[in-house]
C-alpha cells in the first residue's frame, strides 16, 4: 500500500498515519520528495484495507500494490485449471469446448432436436435457460423446474453435458440437481449472496462478466466462489456495455488475454451476447479462439422466428455449422482443437 | 412497432412479416420508399414483442414506438407519487427528504450518536447497512440481523425513519420486519428474483440505478416492483460508470429530469456514491436539488477514520451541517423545502 | 514516480532501473515487501517521464505521483483566474457570466434579433458558429468569414461580447480578428496544432472538454494553451459520452467541482450540449450553478423550427427567460450573481 | 424518416409537420395507432435532415431510416475497395498487409535498422511518426519534416512503403510529399478541416477511429474524405475508450465485422494501441485477422527502453517475429495470406 500525501500535509499528519498502521503490524518507508511525501507500507497489506486511509488528514491518494484477489490468481496457482465434466469433456485443456443451444428451453421436442443437431456438429455442452433474467416483467420468464427436467432428460438422451442459469439463492440446490454446470449471469455477477451459495456447492460454475465490470471486479467475484470452496470456476466474457450502439454489446477481446494472464481459471467467450446479432457471431467466435479462449458459448436455434427470447442473436443450424468449421481451423492455427 | 426492411427485401419477405403479425391482431401500414420499405404496425404492440422480427428474412431494423414500461409511466399516472412514511415524513412532495447515516451499521452506541446528530441537523431518514455488498469476500460483510436490530432500536429511540439494503430473496421478510424502507442496491437492480420478492411486500422501497443501467432499464426494474403490487417505489440515482477516473462514479444529473419526466415516481440523489469523495458530496447534493430531486441520501460518519466501509465518501458532521445549510438555500430557490 | 515490480523481479532488474534513473538525477527509495518490491523515485519526476519504465524487465506497474500539468494547477496559482472581457464582463469572479445565442449564425437580421433578446434577458456574451463541425459533409458547414462579420457587427450594435468556434490552425488569426473569445470545440480538444496556435494568441479562449476526455486530459489540453503563453483560458464542461441514450450526452456535473479544485481556471457549463434536449436544459443550467460553475453557455433560437443546426436543444426565448430567472435564484443561494 | 408523435399531439400538430415536409417534396404516410400516431416520410430523406423535426410541437422522436453515409457504403459499391501502393503492395485484397515500425521516428540509423528488420519479417509498410499528438506539451513532439525525410530515405533504401500521421491542415502537402499513406489519428477523426484537406489530395489515407466514435461517426468521417474526392481510404480500428482500466483501450473486435458489412473500405486493426501493452498485442493481432481485417498496424522497436514514446506497447523484434508467425497461421485458417 502506498500513500501519497498532499503538498500541504504536516509532519503530524504523517505520524498519525504511521502510528495507525503500526498498530496493525505494518512498517512504514517514507520518501520525502521535493513536492510530495510518499509512504510505502510493508507487511500484511490486507490489514490496511480496513482503514479508510483516504480520509486521514493530509492524504491525497492511496494506491494498492497487491491485487485484492488471491485464490484465482496465477501467483496462487501457476498451471491452468482444467475442469472435468461428464462424457469426458474438459474445459481449460488443449481442446476448446463448445456450449451451444437455445436461449430458453421451450419444450422437449424442440430441445431434443437442437441438442442432437449441435452434438453432431461438435458441441460438447448443451445450453438452455429455465430461469430467464428478462428486462421486462411482461416477457417470458422461462419454464422453471419444468425446463430443467427437459434439459436433463435431453442431455441424457443425447449424451451431452448441460448448463443452465441460476438466478436466486433459493434455486441453487434445485438447479444443481439437474445440470452439470451452473451459470451465473452477467446481471448477477455481483449478487454476492448468490456467489456465496453457489460457491458452497460442488458443481462446476460459469461466471459471466457483468456488463460494466472491470476484469478485476470479475476476478473478485470469482474469488467469492473459490473462497467458499468451489474451485471449478470458468470465467465467461460476454461483451461489455460501451457507447457503441451498432452492436448490442462490445466483445472485450482483450479481456481474454488479460484474464488468462492474471488467473489460472479457464475463459469462455460468448460471441452471441458479445455481438447481439447473428451476422457477427462467427467473427466473434473466431476472434475468441484466436485470442486464446478455452471454450465458446453460442446460441443456436433451429427456428429463430419462433424463439421465445434472443432470436436476433441465435444462429440457424447451417450458420452454426459454418462457425464450427471455421473456428476449428482457427483453433488448429493456435495449436488447439475443437 | 416499425420494421425497416433491407434494400434487397422481397415482396415475399414483406408478406411473410405481415401475415405473422396479422395472426397476433396487428394491422400493417406499408410505406414503400425509393430505397427502403417500412412497415408500421397498429394494434397491441406488446403482442409483437414476443416475435423476434429482427431475424425475419429481409428485416434490417425493428424500432419500438411505445415505451416498454406501463405502470411507472407518466402516461399511466400523471401526478407525482408521494410516499408516506412514519413520523409524518413523505417522499415526493414539496419537502425534499434527507436520508443520512453511516455506510455500515457498526454498533449501537455509534449508530445512536450519528442518528441523533443527523436528526438534529434535519435528516428525516436514517440509513445504515446490515447486509453489505462488498467487492471482496475478505471485506466486512455487515452485522446482519444484529445490525437490523440496532437500526430499529436506534430509529425508535431517536424518532427517525430507517432504510437498509436487502440483497437476498431469503432476507426480504427479515429486513422488512425491522426497517421502514427497503433498499435495493445498484448491483441488484436487475436481480429480478429479488425485485419480484420485494414487489410482493407492502414496504416502501428505494431502487438504486445500476451502474451501467440506462434510465429505461431502471424504469423497467421499477416496473417489476409495481407489476408485483408494490407502488411505493423511489428511484435513486447514485452515479454511473464511465471512463472518468477522477471520481468513483459519474453522477448523472440529467437522469433526474429525465426520470421525473417519464415517471411519476420520486427520485432520490445519492451524491456520496455519485462522487465517491467527501470533497465533492455537497456540490453533488446541491446540483441534485437544483435539478429537481425529491430526496437526498448522504453518508455521514462521526469518525470516518474508523468506519468499516466507504470512509472516503463519508461526511464528518460539520461538513454535513454545511451541506444541509446550502442545500436548504438551493431548495428554496427552486420552491422546495428541506 | 513509483515503480512496482513483479513478484519474480530479480535484484539485477532492480539495479538496472535504479541505474537508469540515477543518470537522470533521481534518487531511489526501495521498499522490499514480502510479496513485492516497490521503488519510489525522488527528484525531477519529469525527467523520468521520457523513459518507458513499463517495459523494463521486472516492472509490473508505474504510478505517477505528481500531476502532469503545472501552469493550470491550483498549486501553481491558488487564487481563481478572472478573465476580463469588453463591456466590463468578467468570467471567474462572483458574477456568473451567461453566453447565449444560436448554434449557427444564419443571417444578420436573425442574429440581431436574438442578440437583443438575450441581452435584455441578462446574457453577457453572444454565441454563434461561423465554422461548424458537422458530423456529415452534407450538412450546413457555417457561413465562414461572412458569419464572423455578422457576429462582430451585431455584437457592436447590441453592445455584447462575442464568442465563436475556431476549427483550423489557418483560421485562428481570422477568427481572432472578429470575436472576443475563441472557442475550441469538443472534437478539437486534442487537436494539439490548434491548441498551440490559439495558445500563441492573446485572445481569451474557451476550451470545451472532449466527449471522452478525462478531467486530467482536459487540463493537459489547457496546459498547452498556457504553456504557449495564453493564460486567459476557460474550461467548458459540455457533457461526456456514456452508454446512456436518453440524453445526447451525460452532463458530468462532478467535473465542475473537480476542475475547480484542481485548477484556478474558470469553468463554464453548457447544458444545451450536456443534455441535447430543450426539455432538460434549464435543469442542467441550475445544476451547473449549484455545483459552482463560473459561466453558462446556452443555445437560444427564436425559431428553432427553422434553425440550420441543433434545433432540438435550442431554447425558445420564453424558456430562456425562465431559465435565467431560476438560475438567478440558484446563484443567489450559492452566494453568486447572474 | 419516421416521426413518432407524443400521445397528446393534436391534429394541427400533424398537419403542421406534413405541410413543412411537403414543401421539401416529401410524401407522408400516417399510421394512427391506439396510443400514438406515427408519420413515415417517403422521398428525398436528406431534404428532411435540415429541419429539426424534434422541436416541432407534438413530436416525441424522429428516427432516420437511411444511413447518413453514401459513398462509403456497400450499397454504393458492393465489391471491396483494394488500394494500390508502391512495391506491389495492396490493402483490401486477399493478402493482409502489415504495417510496422516505431511510434516515433527518432534518427536515421535506428529507423533503418528497424525497417530492415520488419521487412525481413514480412512487413509491407513502415510506420513512424514525425508529428506526434502528445497529451502533454512537455513531451517529445516529433522531429517534424526532418523525421519525414528520414522516413522517406529509409523507405527507399529498404524498399518498403511508408505511412505517417498528419495533424494540421498546413502540413498536408508537406507530409504527402514524403510518404505513401497519410494517417489521420484518432484524436483528429472529427477534425473536419483536416478531413477536407486530406480528402482533396490523391494520397491513400488511413483514418483511425476516434476513441469514443461510433462506427457510424467513423464512416461519416470517411465520407468527408470520399466526398472531397479521395476514395483510397482505409479505416483503422485502434481500440475505444471504456470503463476498463486493465488495458489502455478496448479493442472493438466487433467493429471489424460491422465496418466490413456496412462499407466497402478496407479495415486495419492496430492491436498496439488497441491493447496498450506488449503482452497483449499478439493476441489482439490474431483476433483481428480471425475477425476479417485487411491489414495490421503494429509498433515495433528494437530497444523499447530507449523509445521516445509508447515504449510500453512496442514489441521487441523477437516478439514481432512470433506475432507474424502466428498471425500467418490464423490468416491461412480464414483463407487469407500475410
Amino acid at each position: 500500500m502506498i500513500v501519497i500525501l498532499r503538498p500541504d500535509a504536516t509532519e503530524a499528519n504523517v505520524q498519525h498515519i504511521i502510528e495507525r498502521a503500526g498498530k496493525l503490524g505494518l512498517k512504514a518507508n517514507i520518501s520525502r520528495g521535493v513536492e510530495r511525501t510518499v509512504i510505502g507500507f510493508i507487511g500484511p497489506e490486507d490489514a490496511l484495507r480496513v482503514i479508510p486511509l483516504e480520509v486521514f488528514p493530509g492524504v491525497d491518494q492511496v494506491l494498492q500494490v497487491l491485487a485484492p484477489y488471491k485464490l484465482v490468481s496465477r501467483e496462487f496457482k501457476s498451471e491452468n485449471t482444467v475442469i472435468k465434466l461428464p462424457y469426458n469433456v474438459t474445459v481449460g485443456g488443449k481442446k476448446i469446448a463448445v456450449m451451444a443451444g437455445p436461449c430458453s428451453i421451450e419444450n422437449y421436442k424442440g430441445m431434443a432436436a437442437i441438442a442432437k443437431l449441435v452434438k453432431v456438429l461438435g458441441a460438447d455442452i448443451l445450453r438452455g435457460g429455465a430461469f430467464k433474467p428478462r428486462t421486462s416483467p411482461y416477457d417470458f420468464q422461462g419454464l422453471g423446474e419444468e425446463g430443467l427436467k427437459i434439459l436433463q432428460a435431453v442431455g441424457k438422451e443425447v449424451g451431452i453435458c448441460t448448463i443452465s442459469e441460476v438466478m436466486d439463492t433459493r434455486q441453487v440446490e434445485l438447479v444443481a440437481k439437474y445440470v452439470d454446470i451452473l451459470q451465473i449471469g452477467a446481471r448477477n455477477m455481483q449478487n454476492f449472496s448468490l456467489l456465496k451459495e453457489v460457491g458452497s456447492t460442488k458443481k462446476p460454475v460459469m461466471l459471466k462478466r457483468g456488463m460494466s465490470a472491470t476484469v478485476k471486479e470479475w476476478l473478485m467475484s470469482a474469488e467469492y466462489l473459490l473462497a467458499n470452496g468451489n474451485f471449478d470456476v470458468m470465467l465467461c466474457e460476454r461483451g461489455i456495455r460501451t457507447f457503441e450502439t451498432a452492436t448490442r454489446n462490445t466483445l472485450d477481446i482483450n479481456a481474454v488475454a488479460v484474464a488468462k494472464r492474471l488467473s489460472h481459471l479457464p475463459v469462455v467467450v460468448d460471441p452471441s451476447h458479445g455481438t447481439g446479432s447473428w451476422e457477427y457471431v462467427a467473427a466473434g467466435a473466431r476472434a475468441g479462439v484466436a485470442a486464446g479462449c478455452d471454450a465458446l458459448m453460442v446460441e443456436v436455434h433451429d427456428n429463430p422466428e419462433e424463439a421465445l427470447s434472443d432470436g436476433a442473436q441465435s444462429l440457424m443450424p447451417d450458420k452454426f455449422q459454418e462457425l464450427m468449421a471455421s473456428a476449428k481451423r482457427v483453433a488448429k492455427a493456435v495449436d488447439r482443437d475443437i
